[in-house]
């Protein structure tokens, strides 16, 4: 059977040529595992106006918003250039949102974890703010 | 045979309850219909960096781009209070990144558009910035 | 007597130099008037994560937030590449929390205005939140 | 002789009452001392497109760099509710853009160090793209 990261980096493979980059050339895949056990992908979208860029953790996060879910168990994060890509500041915050005190994030290349970390090491001391 | 906003509309109100908004507590989906005739659809997800916060619009856009898609024909947007919700500032300009002249905006309650807009007409004199 | 728009012109050129564009390599500067006739002037300030970019609108913005007023009269925006350089979507929705109906958004090149725009017209059917 | 800190945290406290927060009612203000040891304030404005919102350490950065200033030596920061408030992730990313091995955050309340850390602990392994 396949280790979980494996399969996690085979369904960021397979997106990670859908990333939209054209200003960049930098391409960046996530794909996310829920405490259900579902994965949802995604993909740096970026924009003429850098600011309102989407990076790939922060789409992956959207899907599986949309489909109902709010639990990352852990995440696997790979670029296009293949080398070690920790996620930005704004991505800790953004998993940070829906993360647990185990929440893991694999920094990937195309085949393998180079480093596993979590998300209380990648950002610690973390900004939250109670909803009203 | 139903109309193809009503479709879009349909699917938006079925991803409008995963909407993530403690903050605001304005939920809002969005369902982009491409030149392809597939459907995208997205919630918006908010957090508690409120500036760190992704449009229902962002979150539709992510999951066509992940698909491999780029050209948005037409978008349905509507809002959990049934009102007009008229797309943001940033949003108009993330549509923009992968509209034609022709890409309508439909601003809809949760049966029927209320007004629909060209993204010329929402954005007119649009920021653009070739990639180098 | 100088013109009002010249003046903030110079003020804009002054701060140009300062932009913080590494990235794309593509520098602006603007310069608010507010209805009080003081000055804000911004630059861009981009990021190595894209999306964390900051807009010269938006500092200018900021700037006239930390001053204590809060009503853009007018905004002169001009561009490095000395062409016509209109607000991207974002700082259209940021320029319009404190705009009038009368706000002018003045596209400007080194020495003189190329186009004068109501915020309205840039932005048509904004969006907007009231305050809970 | 005050220390640094001190002064830095009276200009944060004349600026928070300037923060624009209608939307979340959480004010912020962040003082940053540079490496020249000039000062620079910002505060968070907040957006009614919540995503479009500033935080205050953004701010501060802003008028730094349209000072013509690159370098942060430590910045404070401090919260309306006097309570420590850590950057959120976002804000981590953009002071590393023009922080050194040294650079200090000292989170504060409107007299005193609460806790102070250094940018490499907030945001270690941090996400770097060099400018093309």
């Amino acid at each position: 059977m396949k280790k979980l990261t494996e399969k996690m980096i085979l369904e960021a493979n397979k997106v990670l040529p859908n990333a939209y980059a054209p200003y960049s050339q930098f391409t960046v895949a996530a794909c996310i595992c829920t405490d259900k056990n579902n994965f949802y992908t995604g993909v740096n979208v970026e924009n003429s106006a850098y600011g309102l860029t989407s990076c790939a953790e922060a789409s992956a996060i959207s899907n599986m918003i949309l489909a109902g879910e709010k639990c990352i168990k852990c995440i696997v994060i790979l670029a296009g250039n293949n080398l070690l890509c920790p996620p930005c500041g704004g991505c800790r915050q953004r998993i940070q949102e829906f993360a647990t005190a185990t929440t893991d994030i694999h920094l990937c290349n195309n085949t393998s974890v180079l480093q596993s970390i979590n998300i209380d090491e990648l950002l610690p001391l973390a900004f939250n703010l109670k909803p009203k």
